[in-house]
């Protein structure tokens, strides 16, 4: 049976990326060498198309990690000597302040409830505080901080770096990013391609930061700190031999989006999520978690299943059809629906329909 | 034009991995989730082929980082206090004295010729080291340690934990892992498959070190950390989404060397080893760059080439041969062939004739 992943990531392939794998393999892409040229222009191709994707400004770089969860570990090292300021609302916020804590920093933690988000307009964040974190798109409860909110954020404390978790949301959230310092995600959400590959963008801001930490000996250098990052990034490389597969494929599928339109994009995600929190209000055995509209989630729907969420779950694979179970203590009791920009609206209408219709 | 790469990794797919990549995603390998029943099923599977696979005792386990580069890092992090001992004899041995140095340890330098290797016999290590950590097959130049040496080693120094690089050479090498605490290798090499998977292997001697340094205090904590990564391996997981698409890759590629047999592979490796070196005693512009047989390796052959590496290479690439140049100073000089488990002896054997009859 044909099935579709609407899970939170890893998710349904981007729906040109397996014709991308075979093309990779035709031009041997997993066997180039990582100081080639030929991969320094894959890598090239592949931040250009980014940078355009995004709009990123001058003076904001691009560095591929592992992971985003590397990346938490990564700003912990580098860019915060003593004190950070976590505004957590679910497990993945969480993890970023656990990260810091765990490397001795003084991380401070400001707790909302799971589903619902901070008032970022009513908050007095110490002075000691040198960077703030927060996840744009909380991928555990589906809960989401509008843009408007996060500038007003770094108006008011323009002197801390900014870090944006946007692993979920990035490319459908837009930026400017000119009012944020670092952010990060992986290409297994939106970008549809498979695991393997985090994505960190940081500004100069940063790269001072850390050379000022390295310079009394607060910092802590490996090949992977941000400034051997970045180090290699200003020449199209990376650190260590990275996953070049996966960089090639970022690389082709950010064309494809360019393509197609990012304004396009982010104009039938609008409609499909529409769709989500439409069957969330009508359904009778379904409520939206994020029950505030302003905080809900373009990317990640996340819904209560009264009676639990296994027989919906079991009757939607029965039909091809993957949701996502709710994250950690919500499992069992969530579904969470991905509406990444491979799940085209007739997916959705049909996700819909079929959940409207089906016996659980 | 059809090339086959003898390049010393990224290098040639092991000859049944294209097909596997295409069964992955028939079957979604790149959707579901590293939380998954499914997942944890791959993960088990690839774990236990390459226990099988490579003889490995009671009491030792395999984590997943992204790379052998995160390896050195992470040993450095995790399982030295103080003092490290390095046997460098070429770049990558280095890298991991350049690892533990730059993360504020003792880290003692030995230093052998490049091109040459340790009369591990003749060493005194000083009581106050930790950890020796020494490459079996140093990839930048082609020199490899006996086993019965480091053997010896390790019943010199039983005290101290023994780290092996194992990067390009595993599973040709044959190891009694009871002799030897640690040892990683880099996917991308022997077991030609994409990159962006490194293999850790570790004892419960390893576990007790870092237990022992998290008492007190020395320990740097972090999502892959030996202790975090060894949590997760005990459930079949890793501790952030991982390169699932290469952890279910190289369950299969090692499964067909299964088939194929560890002693089959091995013979075949010494047979196409023999035919490298003989091209080497036997050309005139050519000279093995390890003069000493004993350290000659197996799976990395290496060469000056009187007058310049480059018209060689060129001309090979003319043909659809493509090997790997000298490792940073030796850029030009040398060519590095690599001699890994999908080369076929017909292939070897071809790549040795047309070097024997090309003009260059």
């Amino acid at each position: 049976m044909n099935k579709i992943f609407f899970t939170p990531g890893p998710s349904a392939l981007y729906f040109t990326a397996e014709q991308h794998i075979k093309n990779a393999l035709k031009n041997n892409v997993a066997s180039i060498s990582h100081r080639s040229k030929q991969y320094i222009s894959i890598h090239e191709e592949t931040v250009n198309a980014l940078k355009e994707l995004l709009d990123l400004p001058e003076g904001y770089s691009i560095g591929f990690t592992s992971s985003a969860t590397e990346v938490w570990e990564r700003i912990s090292e580098n860019l915060i000597d003593q004190t950070s300021y976590h505004f957590v609302n679910g497990s993945f916020s969480e993890k970023f302040y656990q990260a810091a804590h765990d490397l001795g920093k003084n991380a401070i933690l400001n707790k909302a409830a799971y589903g619902s988000n901070h008032d970022l307009k009513n908050v007095e964040i110490p002075e000691e505080v040198e960077l703030i974190g927060l996840a744009q798109n909380e991928t555990s409860t589906g809960a989401m901080l509008p843009v408007a909110d996060i500038e007003g954020l770094r108006a008011k404390y323009p002197e801390k770096l900014l870090a944006i978790d946007s692993v979920s949301s990035l490319p459908v959230t837009r930026y400017d990013f000119s009012k944020l310092d670092t952010l990060y995600f992986s290409v297994q959400k939106c970008f549809g391609l498979p695991s393997g590959l985090g994505v960190w963008i940081y500004n100069e801001r940063c790269l001072e930061t850390a050379r000022r930490l390295k310079e009394v000996g607060k910092y802590h250098e490996t090949y992977n700190s941000l400034l051997s990052i970045d180090k290699f990034a200003q020449k199209n490389q990376t650190s260590c031999t990275p996953n070049v597969m996966n960089i090639y494929l970022l690389g082709k599928v950010v064309q494809d989006m360019l393509s197609k339109g990012i304004d396009q994009i982010r104009q039938e995600s609008a409609y499909k999520s529409a769709l989500i929190y439409n069957l969330f209000e009508n359904h009778e055995r379904l409520n939206a978690f994020v029950t505030e509209k302003k905080f809900r989630s373009t990317t990640i729907g996340v819904a209560e299943v009264q009676g639990g969420a296994e027989p919906l779950m079991s009757a939607l694979a029965d039909k091809g059809l993957l949701v996502g179970s709710g994250y950690s203590q919500f499992k069992g009791k969530h579904i969470r629906i991905a509406n990444f920009p491979t799940h085209s609206k007739e997916q959705m209408e049909l996700l819909v329909d079929t959940i409207n219709t089906i016996e659980f």
